[in-house]
C-alpha cells in the first residue's frame, strides 16, 4: 500500500480537481499493473493500472489508496464497476471516500459482487490524500507554512534583506515543494517588499507554475489573485494543496486562524541578530497553549541547511499530509 | 586516543585551573592503566594511569591527551620525567601543550630518553581541552552561548513569559552541561525579570553548581559576581569553560564581541508568534557577512525538543570543544 501511496504523488498536483490516488495489481506476487491518476483527474489510477494488468488481473491483488469510485460519470466508468468486470480475488482499500457519491458504495458494490474487499486506514494512503481528504472533511485547501529562517528564527535583517538566508540546496527544494501545490500564497508585505516570481525554476518543471495568490485588504496586480482573509481559502476552486511563502504577518494570519496543517522549516546555520521574526503575533494566551500542536514528521539535510517538517496534532485534525 | 579524550571528560571541570588530560597504558591490546585530571589538577592524568599499569607501563604504548608536562612542580614531578622511568615503548600525543613552561619539551625529554613519540593534531582531545587551549591562546575562557527557544525563534512570549519552552529532558540536559561549567552568566535582564537560581539541579551533582555571573552594568547582588562587558571574561580566575545561558542581550553582546565558541540550542515544537527574539542586535552588515561562521556539530532528540550544538568556524578560530 505504501508503493500505491508512492505511486499516488505522480498524480499530484495535476490530478485536480480530482484526488490523486495510487493503484497496484499484483498477481502471485508481481506486480502487473500500476496506475495514478493522470492530469485533470482522467483516467483514474485503477483504469489505467486494470488496463496494463489485462487478463492478469483476474484472480489477482488490487491495491488502491483509495475506495474505488461508485458514481459513472459521463468522463468515464466507476472504478468499481471496472473491478467487478476484472474480477480480482481481493481489493485493499487505503481510505475510505468522504464523496457523497461514494463513501462506502464502492466498497460494497464490490462485495456484493462476492470480491474481498479489506479497507485500512492506512497513513501513507492518507498522507498522500491530504489535499482531498482536509477539501471533503474541512472545506478547505490543506496548508502548507513553508519559513526559511537563521538559527535565532530571523526571516529577514533588519533592513529587510532575505536574500538569500538559505542555500541553493535548500532552495531547490523549495521549488520541487511549489511544483507539488495547486496555489502558492504571500501576503502583502512580501509581495511589496519582493516582488517574488513565485514559480517552479527547476528543468523540466517550469510549466508546473502554481496559481498565485496574495493575501492582501489592497492589492490588486495582474497575474496575482487577490485573497482578503486567510478563511477565503475556502472559497479557491480547485485548490487542494496551497503553499504559504509567508512573510510573519501571513503566517501569522493562518495560525491564528488554525487553518495551517503543515509547517515546513529550512533553517539556515548562521546568525542574524535583532532580526525580523519568522511569525507574527498570533494571539497566544500562555506558554501552555502552545504545546501540543505540532509534532516533528520529517528531517533532512540540505547542504549545510536544516529541512524540518511538522505537522498539526489533535483537536481532529486528521489529516498528516505531505 | 578518543577513549582518552573521553576519559578525559571525567575530569572536567574540577580538574581547574589544570587542563583535564586523559591518559590510557595498553599492553598487548589490553588497556592496563586509565587516568585522568583529578580535581585542582592533581595528581595529573599520566601519574593516575602508570600508577595503576606499575610494571605492567614497561614496553607498553601510552595515550594523552595533551602533551606531558616537562616542568617540576612542588606538587609532584613532571610526567614526562614519571614516563621516562616507566619505559614504555611509546607515547601517542593527541596536542601540543602551548604551557610556556612544556610547549614541546615534554616531548623532546621522551625523545631523548629513546622513547617513540607521536605528536597527533587529534580533533576529539583537542575538543576535550578546548577551555584550556582557548584560555592559553586567546587569554580568555571557552564561552558556550545556551538558547532555549520555539521553531520561531522566541526565547519568551511578547509578555516576557519564558517557563518552560522546552521539556523536562532538555532541562535536566541543560542543568548537565551547568555542572560541565566553571562559571554560568546571565545578563542584567534575565536576572531582574527571571532570578535564576543557576544551579546544578541533578541527584548527586548539586555540589558541582558552579560561579554565577550576571553581565550588567548595575547590578551588584550578593551570591553573583558582575562582569562590567563581555570582553570582562578574560580577567577571570581559573575559568575555562563559561555558559552564558542569555537573554538576548547578553547573546547579542557576546556575539558582537566575537566571543561565542559554540551555540547550544534547544528548541521546542512550538509556535509562539511575535514573542522576544532570541538575539538581539549583533551589528550585522549584511546577510552575506553572517554565513560561513557556523557548522552543525552535533544534534540530538530531547524528549519532543531537539538539540543542537553549532561551532564556530574559520578566522583562526582553533577550537571545537563542547
Ligand atoms: N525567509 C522567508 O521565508 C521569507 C518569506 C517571505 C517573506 N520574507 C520577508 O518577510 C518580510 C515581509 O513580511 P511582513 O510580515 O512584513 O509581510 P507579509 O506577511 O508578507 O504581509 C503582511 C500583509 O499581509 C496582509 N495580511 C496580513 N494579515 C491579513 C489578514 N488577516 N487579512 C488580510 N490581509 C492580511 C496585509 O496586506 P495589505 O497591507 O496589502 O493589506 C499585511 O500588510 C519581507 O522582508 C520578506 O523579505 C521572508
Ligand atoms: N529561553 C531562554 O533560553 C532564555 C534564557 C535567558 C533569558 N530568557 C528571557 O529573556 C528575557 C531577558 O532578555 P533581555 O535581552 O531583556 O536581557 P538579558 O540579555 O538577560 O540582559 C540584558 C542586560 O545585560 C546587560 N548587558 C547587555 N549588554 C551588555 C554589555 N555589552 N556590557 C555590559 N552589560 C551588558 C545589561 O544589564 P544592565 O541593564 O543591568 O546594565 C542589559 O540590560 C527574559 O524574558 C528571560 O525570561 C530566555
Amino acid at each position: 500500500m505504501a508503493a500505491a501511496a508512492r505511486l499516488a504523488a505522480r498524480g499530484r498536483p495535476l490530478s485536480r480537481p480530482n484526488p490523486a490516488v495510487g493503484c497496484l495489481v499484483v498477481r502471485d506476487g508481481i506486480v502487473v499493473g500500476r496506475g495514478w491518476t493522470r492530469a485533470g483527474g482522467r483516467p483514474h489510477a485503477e483504469a489505467v493500472a486494470l488496463a496494463e494488468a489485462g487478463e492478469a488481473a483476474r484472480g489477482a491483488s488490487v491495491y488502491v489508496t483509495l475506495e474505488p469510485c461508485a458514481h459513472r460519470a459521463g468522463r468515464g466508468p466507476a472504478c468499481s464497476d471496472l473491478l467487478v468486470e476484472a474480477r480480482p480475488a481481493r481489493v485493499v482499500v487505503g481510505q475510505r471516500d468522504p464523496d457523497e457519491r461514494t463513501r462506502g458504495r464502492g466498497i460494497e458494490r464490490l462485495g456484493a459482487a462476492g470480491i474481498a474487499v479489506a479497507l485500512h486506514d492506512c497513513p501513507a494512503s492518507r498522507a498522500s490524500l491530504a489535499g482531498y481528504l482536509v477539501q471533503a472533511e474541512r472545506g478547505r485547501p490543506h496548508v502548507t507554512l513553508k519559513l526559511a529562517t537563521s538559527l535565532d528564527g530571523a526571516i529577514a535583517t533588519a533592513g529587510g534583506e532575505s536574500r538569500w538566508i538559505t542555500g541553493p540546496a535548500a532552495r531547490a527544494h523549495v521549488h520541487s515543494r511549489r511544483a507539488m501545490a495547486d496555489a502558492i500564497l504571500v501576503g502583502g508585505g512580501t509581495w511589496r517588499a519582493d516582488a517574488p516570481r513565485l514559480d517552479v525554476r527547476l528543468p523540466g518543471l517550469e510549466a508546473r507554475s502554481p496559481r498565485r495568490l496574495v493575501l492582501s485588504r489592497s492589492i490588486a496586480a495582474p497575474g496575482v489573485e487577490t485573497l482578503p482573509a486567510p478563511a477565503a481559502i475556502a472559497g479557491l476552486e480547485a485548490v487542494q494543496y496551497l503553499y504559504v511563502e509567508g512573510g510573519a504577518g501571513a503566517a501569522a494570519a493562518f495560525l491564528a486562524a488554525d487553518l495551517v496543517d503543515r509547517i515546513e522549516l529550512y533553517r539556515a546555520p548562521i546568525v542574524i541578530g535583532g532580526g525580523a521574526g519568522a511569525i507574527g503575533d498570533i494571539g497566544l494566551s500562555s506558554l501552555a497553549a502552545a504545546h501540543g500542536r505540532w509534532r516533528l514528521a520529517e528531517r533532512r539535510q540540505l547542504g549545510s541547511d536544516t529541512f524540518e517538517a511538522y505537522r498539526r496534532q489533535g483537536q481532529g485534525q486528521p489529516q498528516d499530509g505531505d
